[in-house]
């Protein structure tokens, strides 16, 4: 059973990738603010490289000055992680949240088997908003999909 | 049970990232020749970035004089090894090898339990050597060791 609006955000170890790598609890990182959470299906595929990483990059400015941190999520380690952010030139803004276990995404009932192109566990592509760790909007893409979960699509929903 | 000197490799799909990406069978891609393969825990992790792609990288050139294919493993999907590959400058006489459901790695017994570390499942740093898909060398490392699946390492044994 998927996440839904009005859900809570659950509790899992994520890696956080920013100045190094630090493990933090998922409830803990959604307390007390709004934040925007993107979730991409892998670093360095093509439509997350070339599409929907660079989408909240170009609109950052405009989720900050919502008040909205922003956080991308993907089922891959933290070295990957850090690698994909880096030759995107992500700014500080966006942190990047590896879930390499996967545990993260199963437990938001969001998880995608990727198996058949050799990817195994991974997350949908998804955006949620949540406000001290209340799901406020859930955006989750039909599969091969790139519309509801883009920066633009989310931004307007603000 | 892990495979021993003396075994078949066995047969799991796995993708191959060269001129793009082609799923292969691992029988065939052993067989009628002389191959080292050497297995990563993880592509753009220290250990494997900064010494095990590299020492292999400054020696294939040794590897071909003695009639020796070259290819690396790891469980990551076919886009970050193809990344990870082109970080490195990594020569095309070293074949990447993606088997980012675990397949084949759990099928020669090699796989490591990364989840400590948010990495899921794993191959454990190795190398083999086969011969028309017979395994005659095989070099195991232990946890957090990397030593004897060393290019050179290897290279003194062939």
């Amino acid at each position: 059973m998927a996440i839904q609006v009005g859900g809570r955000i659950p509790s899992a170890t994520l890696n956080l990738v920013q100045d190094g790598v630090q493990a933090i609890d998922s409830v803990e990182f959604f307390a007390g603010r709004k934040v925007v959470l993107f979730a991409v299906p892998g670093a360095f595929t093509p439509t997350c490289s070339a599409k929907h990483l660079p989408g909240y990059i170009q609109h950052i400015d405009q989720f900050t000055a919502k008040g909205f941190a922003v956080a991308c999520l993907s089922v891959n380690d933290a070295f990957v992680m850090s690698a994909w952010g880096k030759s995107q030139d992500t700014p500080s803004a966006i942190q990047m949240l590896a879930d390499g276990n996967g545990e993260f995404t199963k437990a938001l009932g969001l998880e995608l088997d990727a198996s058949a192109f050799g990817m195994g566990l991974r997350a949908k592509r998804f955006a949620l908003v949540a406000d001290d760790g209340i799901v406020t909007h859930l955006f989750v893409e039909a599969p091969g999909e790139f519309s509801v979960s883009a920066a633009e699509s989310v931004l307007a929903s603000l």
